[in-house]
């Protein structure tokens, strides 16, 4: 249930800190909030980087369990068509492959790990790389559903909460990716703080520095109604996702600390 | 006080929400907790994309301010040794400019954007995109100053706090990462929902889907000490910068709805 390790996704320094199966890597991309999205743009020497929405999904085994399947990713965002057309011709040189080659990060911090002196110091973090091939979407009910399921991994039950479908117009402008994955990663940091043990030893020091870890996890705040807003009180299935999100990353940054202690 | 807008960082798309001056470039990319650094890996299609710590900083001009100066950003991470001499290779042709071609990406999600339509959701966020040569710092003054600047632009004072200055064996164990910046942009996206004139005079959807924005910002939660700590209360400082963190991040979410309404 896991991504084989290639000389593209093996992971070189900190090896023991990764991971390769579906559950790990897929339900980090799904819980971050920005993706950031690059890709070589062979004008420059600099790859372009792109935050951007995005998912998991699978638009031909639409029951599959993301824990234990392979996926696409699905992104919401517009890449130039000057860069794409020179990506995907790059691209589509590469072993049968074809579409413009993508790596899309995700990043959680989840706590500061402070230590006596600062070159012991880390962070507890969870990070999922993917590599994939990147096409647009044309088929009309497939960037249906990719919208849907980005819509709803954002906010469950937006989608059907609000006035859908789109119109054609809407649907014409949306600008969806399919990212083929071709390997994947992810790394995870949990604990406490390591030491010397020359620090350790010196007392003067341990009775002077505070060692630990402060949490951190993103937190949802009372929503703000909009100018047109017609809605007198927040919906509930909002309010219930809100204090939801605010629960489950509190104690999954509090959990970091302990499954590595 | 600004970065001049070349082929590489000019916003096409959505280019009213750019901007290229110091201040807004430099307090995004300090302010947020892991920077995704993106390279080229000659023998791969895929960018390589390493989630890492660092600021930005200026060993030459150590009094200038980040936010009427330009500045280099120290990275602190490894990067593999095959990877940075071939892409050092590469980018050592570009115009006297030596060094390994870089992209820095640095977002923060400032709130949650919800409209009548699925086609309208936006997030307000802080993006910075900084292009630039890395070069390995090899003056041992010049990583020492890095590794002090790294360390308090995430938690002030906690150099002079901790156990300094770091042994010659870590020195040479720390590898730190000087990137001359090229060029560099930021964008941001503030406010309310937008809306389809159509959605709006729908009475039924007006009055049944809740618009308006669910703030985000980072939570510090309550310190946990570590295995081997030896002080009782946590210190002070890092109560405070802690606390104050919390405010300015829940403060920042709220006015980037303002300040777009």
């Amino acid at each position: 249930m896991s991504y084989p390790k290639t000389a593209v996704n093996k992971l070189g320094r900190l090896a023991k800190r990764g991971a390769y199966d579906y559950a790990t890597v897929h339900t980090i991309l799904n819980t971050c909030p920005v993706l950031h999205v690059s890709f070589v743009d062979p004008e420059h020497p600099f790859p372009v980087v792109l935050p951007m929405l995005g998912c998991t999904a699978d638009f031909s085994n639409q029951d599959a369990d993301p824990n234990d399947s392979p996926q696409d990713v699905y992104i919401h965002g517009y890449v130039s068509g000057r860069i794409f057309k020179k990506g995907k011709e790059a691209g589509d040189g590469d072993q049968g492959e074809h579409g413009l080659p993508v790596t899309i990060a995700a990043s959680h911090m989840d706590g500061l790990v402070l230590s006596l002196t600062p070159f012991h110091n880390s962070c507890n973090y969870r990070s999922s790389i993917i590599y994939g091939y990147a096409t647009l979407v044309d088929d009309p009910a497939e960037a249906l559903y990719a919208m849907e399921k980005i819509t709803d991994n954002m906010l469950p039950q937006r989608w059907a909460k609000s006035r859908v479908p789109p119109t054609s117009a809407e649907l014409k402008s949306t600008s969806i990716l399919r990212v083929h994955v071709a390997s994947a990663s992810a790394k995870v940091r949990t604990g406490g703080p390591s030491e010397d043990r020359a620090d350790l030893k010196n007392e003067a020091v341990r009775k002077s520095v505070w060692t630990g870890v402060v949490p951190v996890w993103p937190q949802w705040g009372e929503p703000i109604p909009g100018n047109e807003n017609g809605v007198e009180e927040v919906e509930e299935y909002i309010e219930r996702w809100r204090v939801g999100e605010n629960t489950k990353g509190k104690a999954a940054a509090y959990k970091a600390i302990e499954d590595g202690k």
